[in-house]
């Protein structure tokens, strides 16, 4: 292990967290708000780990994936804690299990909430609260890349560690540009977000805290009936860039390159494209009823498979009155997830696509045993490497999904609560069903329970495998 | 697609399911019941067809993994309808879905029933009902292995294909020999059992039936309470045989060869006796206070314990009231299920044993890229075939398990109640917990969703594939 390259990099997210506390801080100073002092005490504090962190350059640069996924990890757990200081110190979350919780469901863009009511927040702890959404969606490393000092092949492996999906392409040759390249289209479709919303007469402050919780899929609403009281033109307007925040943002690059065609010919996008459709008309079929009409029933049934495939967490209305049936495919939407390369959680179309073929591919085997041909996406055929890392992320994603089950029905509440409270945190969805339902929310656990769900939201965002390095003795050897 | 040998298979199908119902037939003369015409009926019935089907002996001897899955999946479907012709005939189940429902369920050694009142059935008819468990737990390709004029390289491949696990291993050079052993080791545990309940005063027509549904790992109950009324020295015994029935065979056959250090060291079985000892020792904490002493708990947490993980589904208490964290831990044993080559469920302890190491692996490989080991059981390499089909069983086990849960859930009955129906059936349990629960019964669900369960029995005994390969069209190609 390289640990000075490490403190090197753990110094700069603590300079990223004081950068990023100035924007809430701007937020209470125009409301007049006293948190602003909480905001500052958070800042300096940051500002001087990070600068005496940074001060002395690391001289060994020794990188593998080994590196890049510590420094991932414990940037994302230094990100929780210091990011729930100015909830603590404002008195708004007193107790630090719950505080950490909030703040690693806002950086994992998961959106759950151990708040009950959230509209007695001051304005700047509010924003706060959505900002996390936003920065935590295309990932802090990956804005570090992007204005770091740093070259060599560890950006790399670190973009690998923190960027979700099988695997991750260079849009680009330099990282540094495709670090550049994302969050530019991230920022553009953000302020079209803001701005169709302020068209359609959302407060300004709403438009952003609502704009920040779907770019990064999180969810975190700044009403405590989400999304219930706004007119229809913006629930279409959240719920259409939901989805789009949820596609691969490869395909933007390839509009943006002027090849529209490969960008159209991309298999998840195509996927994902299609699991929406088939999933909000089938619900469509199934609430009509309640609603009664067609449209409303068909403006919620979107919404809410926008919401929940994209993992964001918004709801126009309670689906957990809904029937067996629409209440069933939306649990499915929560492991099915986005695709890979967005701002969304989940297992990822893409990997599930991977996953299909490869029972395909089996079943023509046993067929043709003579015959066996590669899975192909786009065309292309998928490595054995991606396959196999495919294979072992879904039992490592089923072994602690069950364990968290295990642990968390300790509260003894009810299966579907703990079930769809695990569904909800690991794949950085937000509400569940049950008790943890649209009109409920996460302070009903333990804090010990709240803890496991912490654990598995950070699991959910970092895939899996950055955390359980951490608990490999091998990984703290001297080289 | 080698029709011929297809069809001669089968025509023995047919003849082994006249031979089978000779003896509730047997049943039925003893106690005087009318029954016994129906039997006669059948056998007939089966006898003529089988004779037809078998008068030509196949010519062309091609036989590949193809014809032997093809070859499994229809004996099975034959077997379902078959055998639930003596309940349609006799009134016991006048409807057809549910009579094959209850008979693939007894075949398949799951055990869930669609019967509200089971203590009003013949004599004969429990008794069919409970020896389809016996005869499904070896399997019937196996038997006719054991008897048929067969040889080439056939045998291989419709073993494989009937035998649940990752892989099967040969006894001894020899199939037929191999079935033989396997068959004889199965007998001889049987009566044991039997003498060892008789010896506990239990009646001898009970002796047989319980014997028959904790051999095959079934757990038809011939009483509405299932072994609730039984004195705790039957219980006892049923749980431990239970136990021991789940037990991969190899173990039983190595002691038999006095290899006693080498079955010992099965890491299989070590892991599965570990998984029961864990689970029975966490459920009695939590269920002492329940039962007001830790020896009557402990009784209950081991029997159900032992029931579920096997994949019986004997009760003999309500486990549906316990709470959450015992009640996990049963849904959780649920899916691990018994070893590969037993007569148990599930996804099999040897299935999940090379799963976790495939994690571990992949871990330490992130640490050593250049240090790479495969994994390995019983001190043997695990094939990179053999953990490739078990990750694709594992995808396949979890498509077929979410879209099962949706077709279900058109009934509108509650999350868990469907969700632990699909895994009781899935994995050749019997009882789930709700309204399937060990004092409900799968008569509440609708015909449409008694043929999901119907046919999500048979893809869980015969492991997925071989019904699968029937819905291919390249399976029904000529060569």
């Amino acid at each position: 292990m390289n640990y000075s390259i490490i403190r090197y990099i753990l110094g700069w997210i603590f300079n990223f967290q004081a950068f990023a506390m100035l924007f809430p801080g701007i937020v209470a100073i125009i409301y007049g708000e006293n948190e602003v002092w909480d905001f500052i005490l958070c800042i300096i504090l940051c500002g001087i780990i990070g600068f005496v962190l940074t001060l002395k350059k690391p001289k060994n640069r020794v990188f593998f994936a080994r590196e890049g996924f510590v420094a991932v990890a414990l940037s994302w757990i230094i990100l929780s804690i210091t990011g729930a200081l100015p909830f603590i110190i404002s008195g708004c979350i007193p107790n630090f299990v719950d505080a950490v919780f909030e703040t690693v469901s806002g950086f994992t863009t998961t959106g759950s909430s151990i708040l009950s009511d959230v509209e007695i927040l001051p304005y700047s702890v509010l924003f706060w609260r959505s900002f996390t959404h936003w920065l935590g969606g295309m990932g802090v490393l990956v804005f570090l890349l992007m204005i770091l000092p740093m070259n060599g092949g560890y950006q790399m492996f670190l973009m690998k560690a923190e960027s979700p999906g099988p695997s991750v392409s260079k849009l680009v040759p330099k990282i540094r540009t495709t670090a550049m390249i994302l969050y530019g289209i991230y920022m553009a479709m953000t302020i079209v977000q803001i701005i169709l919303l302020l068209i359609g007469d959302m407060p300004l402050f709403d438009a952003l805290c609502t704009t920040f919780g779907s770019a990064g899929t999180g969810g975190f609403g700044i009403k405590n009936d989400s999304m219930g009281s706004y007119s229809p033109y913006i629930q279409v307007v959240t719920g259409v860039f939901m989805m789009l925040f949820g596609v691969n943002f490869n395909v933007y690059f390839l509009f943006l390159m002027k090849r529209p065609i490969q960008a159209l010919k991309c298999e998840e996008a195509r996927w994902y494209i299609g699991i929406i459709a088939a999933s909000t008309v089938a619900i469509t079929v199934f609430i009509t009823n309640i609603y009664g009409s067609v449209g409303t029933a068909l403006r919620h049934a979107f919404f809410q498979v926008s919401s929940i495939i994209t993992t964001t967490g918004y709801a126009t209305t309670d689906f957990d009155l809904w029937p067996e049936v629409p209440r069933v495919i939306l649990v499915m939407l929560m492991f099915v997830g986005a695709c890979a390369g967005s701002t969304g959680g989940g297992i990822k179309v893409s990997r599930l696509i991977i996953l299909v073929k490869s029972v395909g591919k089996e079943l023509k085997q046993i067929i043709h045993p003579k015959n066996v041909r590669k899975i192909q996406l786009d065309g292309k055929v998928v490595e054995h490497e991606t396959v196999r890392s495919v294979n072992v992320f879904m039992v490592a994603y089923f072994l602690i999904f069950a364990f968290s089950v295990l642990l968390i029905s300790i509260d003894n509440t009810d299966l579907v609560t703990n079930f769809t409270a695990v569904a909800a945190t690991f794949n950085n969805i937000g509400p569940g069903l049950g008790m943890v339902g649209p009109t409920g929310n996460f302070g009903i656990f333990s804090d010990f329970s709240t803890l496991v769900l912490t654990i598995d939201m950070l699991a959910g965002r970092l895939e899996i495998f950055p955390l359980l390095i951490l608990f490999m003795r091998d990984t703290w050897k001297k080289f």
